[in-house]
């Protein structure tokens, strides 16, 4: 198999996580340079160094110019995600972006056209769908299990709030929390959102309001009118004291399909105060560990075998719109909104 | 302990099984007269008689003005709930009524009124509140273990749908299917509706609404904004073709309490194919078994003990108000409609 | 159908659980005689009359004698089973006998040649063939689901132990608690144990063989090879404190078959601290409720529609024969020894 | 922290197993030297070079003999685990050996004593002692939640036989096989078995004697009596259709604690044939990734922090003692055989 040569433009957290899954764990990829504009300051260089890359730079423009890079992927702050995008497509590479490309539609729109015209691949960071539990219900919907869905429920609760400081800029829980499960019911449903209804407290943090500056909301659910007759439900809240809880159930006409969370282990102690088991793994670095490498294989794969990206452009645009179509329903009291095309 | 004879009004299904009910498993229990104006064509004048009821009539009057009668079990047809209600708690009877007691909220209320008056004890037969799961998941609400609630996720799904005649005279699915999980709602929040939005599609039989004359649904997604600031979701379908399923879900500051269905049995078969495990109880009569027996014991023991009884009039009222805010919701679109009080 | 008149012979617990089986459960069966030695004193005369029992006596040949009973309920104690068997079955009367027949082989073996004498039903209530659980996994082996038969293990625990003073004239632990496993293992294996190998430990109670006076154990587990090749494996504990344990596995050449234990609800509190779930029901009352009302249909059944019995005398012999082999074994460190045919 | 410089002998799957963990996932190691004797005609050379390791060997003894080495990995094959674990530990170095360190006692007792004269750590490769399920029944165990110890059952069975040929080397089912289950029963019981009965059968393969030449079973139920009073049971087939089944549970005075099998997913698809789950992630490379990892990583914290190894040359040993006493009483029919100290 040919080897896809990555350039990675952002070395933080996430950034970091990808280069360490393409060195060991991405079967025909490898990692031939780096970009961060804050490379010294972050100790970044040093961490590059330890893996043998030094072709680094501050410029993410030197890894996009680079000859000899086949992919870019896209790590840097969620603001450049499009910019990023668009100057590396242009350049005739293929990309990964992490989600969200962006909150702004025209941005997107802009990336998805210059795809077309390039010819590259340019696969979302919707690890989600790669996961080994969501993955086996979508697939258990895809092969006609469960006959036509009818209903779909996501259930989707983060261990711990952001700091207030971090919503101030994210745009709100239905852009940076719900919009993975409003994928998801796209995922899962392989259908389209036609309108959306958000109701939402601030029951998590009272004061999430004043200290953030924005209306948003820490507990949301929304109901979805899906294109082929079937309703959606997401529930959201920022804090499940027990750890992140993720679970996904299709119910439909030959039946349900549905998953649970990968707990940390499956040891139960039973004694005269009852039977005492697990609870899920704690945050996302832990439960979609897998999924993380999952999705970056078949980005190679698709590239290699020049098959299309799982999760395209139009992935990252559609829970956009429902995003947008969210906030607005949510602030007017609950009002059913369409989503934009 | 004293023993409370009852007069049962009603010898179909349901009357039948509160009978055995009241002979073989309500300590404290004697059932003493009936009525039911089929009495004869039915065959319930001998099925009575095998259990040694012979003091019997087609007039249910004549079991309301028995002096004997300590309490009057009301089983008779929908539409006949509230008149014999009033008319017994009028004579001075115990009550003890199948749900709904009306889908007319002044019948209902003016059954409310007599109770108060006669100062005697008036039960409605939401039989659920009395299930070992959800009384679990609701107990665990009250004790604090999960803090204070934030979402509440019902699922509530019959085995098969109803015919569409009945559907025709039942006022649809939000009145006799949901306003148990209604109650529900109300049960395990401690809390009481106040603003809910309905969304319904017909994906089990898309003739329903011809068949049965009405608009009706058989697919249901209802959200509710609770007085505490929670927010429920109830999801309904008319089919679900593994069983009855039943679940109830309340998530909070603390931690989340659940259940699962009862199933037909605990083994599991694995082979090469994957392990197989059993679907849930087909349906009320097999799932909510000991639940029918619970609610007259604890109707019994509010009678012998003068305590309150557990499920009043006015929770027979609530649902009624809920499912007429979630008809006129559904019928337009989903908008929120403000509960009545 | 026809309805199977029944006379109880002792009317202890176990002897009242049937009765009230017999009438509220068991179609086609009608209780009409009863004896018990201690009638007057235990209040069973008083008790027997609330159930319109009143052809009673102190004497158990009253009720054989009867020319209207078709079937003995053998509830007595355990000494008298078979003699009280034997005669009934000389009266040619249907009988229905709690386990153990006896421990004496020779006289089981002489109520088995009367029963082939005299063509009547005879069962013996090893309960827990009728336990839907059980049932499923013995269902499974002999569908052909799992193939043949290799290892089987049943855990089987008590919530508490006897007193003393009970094991002291019991028999022991072989004898009057793994001899339901024995049955067990005949049951879900579809074959014969042809050698027994046992040990155990007084670990509940380290004074049990001076508090009983004789060589007993409390916790135990018994290794057997069976007739087709497979091995089995019961556990046994006098006292589970988190309540009764039972469970069966059967693996096999095409895969596993096991159960789980009916626990007390299915809800699940989840916190910071873990999930916390149910204990299994508290003992064999719970557990074998239905289980109890199974057996007797099926007799019933046997006699109505005259089909061979499911659990026949040599069903009360086998598990004896083993009893007897797992006690020598047990007492001389644990060394194989032959069963008996 | 200081990094321990790892030198590995055996570069077949197991070592380089151990190497990629090294590399990737064990803070604070590095693999500097490798040795196989296959080195060209394996690609081994080839494999290592693309790691960067390129002080490779055909001769383990460049390996224990470099200065530079901290740490001798010995993943060779089992007949030379001892030898190269004398000359290492001798050298000075510390070494981790995979199990069993070798089936001759008196070799592995050599061992034993060149470690206490060298001062060096030495850790067998008894992975499952670190894997995330049984650590949680070990430590339940451990804290006390469940009391006393009074019952152990290890179910342990592999998804497909090796071949014949590798019985025949191996030493049979006891020590190719159930030697981990020896040690789990030392590992959750925290005590040493005294006794021990073994039973079996080629249930799986009926030729399997004839093929392998040695008196096998590919089948075997094996019982200890321990030295705390408890009695533990270990259940071995060759040959689970549905994949890698390894389960343990501890009963005792205060409860019990028991873990199941790693699922492929938790995703269950319920339908009128039933619910559909998944199955135990298929053998060991995938049940036991992470406690791969997390042995090593043990080993490097006692070299680091001078600690005294987990598992350390007697536990290599004691799980030999007991396999070569099970060996002998399966040979003869299952007989109470002591395990030599």
């Amino acid at each position: 198999m040919a080897t896809v040569r990555f350039g990675v433009v952002g070395c933080g957290r996430i950034g970091k996580l990808h280069i360490n899954n393409l060195i060991n764990n991405v079967p025909g990829a490898e990692v031939i340079a780096a970009a961060d504009p804050m490379l010294d300051k972050s100790g970044a260089r040093e961490w590059l160094a330890e893996r043998n890359i030094t072709n680094v730079s501050t410029d993410y423009m030197d890894v996009i110019n680079n000859p000899d890079v086949d992919a870019v992927m896209v790590c840097s702050s969620t603001d450049t995600h499009s910019i990023i995008s668009l100057a590396a497509v242009k350049a005739g590479k293929h990309v990964f972006c992490e989600k969200p490309v962006d909150y702004d539609v025209d941005k997107i729109k802009a990336v998805m056209a210059a795809v077309d015209e390039a010819g590259v691949k340019f696969q979302v960071g919707f690890n989600r769908r790669f996961d080994h539990n969501h993955k086996a219900v979508a697939d258990a919907v895809k092969d006609g299990s469960i006959g036509d869905p009818h209903i779909i429920i996501v259930s989707s609760r983060d261990p711990e709030p952001p700091p207030a400081s971090y919503v101030a800029v994210s745009g709100g829980i239905f852009y940076d929390m719900m919009i993975h499960d409003f994928d998801m019911v796209r995922y899962v449903s392989g259908s389209e959102v036609v309108e959306v209804s958000a109701v939402g407290s601030c029951l998590v943090n009272p004061n999430l309001q004043e200290e953030s500056g924005i209306p948003d909301v820490d507990t949301a659910v929304v109901t979805m009118k899906l294109a082929n007759g079937a309703i959606a439900v997401i529930n959201n809240s920022r804090q499940a004291v027990y750890g992140y809880d993720q679970r996904v159930e299709v119910f439909g006409s030959k039946g349900m399909a549905s998953d649970g969370n990968d707990l940390v282990n499956t040891a139960t102690v039973m004694t005269v105060d009852g039977a005492v088991s697990q609870k899920p793994l704690w945050f996302f670095l832990e439960r979609y560990n897998t999924a993380f490498v999952e999705q970056v294989k078949c980005f190679v794969d698709s590239i290699v075998n020049d098959k299309p990206v799982v999760v395209g452009a139009v992935d990252g645009l559609k829970p956009v719109l429902i995003a947008a179509a969210a906030t607005e329903s949510c602030r007017n009291g609950g009002v059913y909104v369409k989503v934009a095309e």
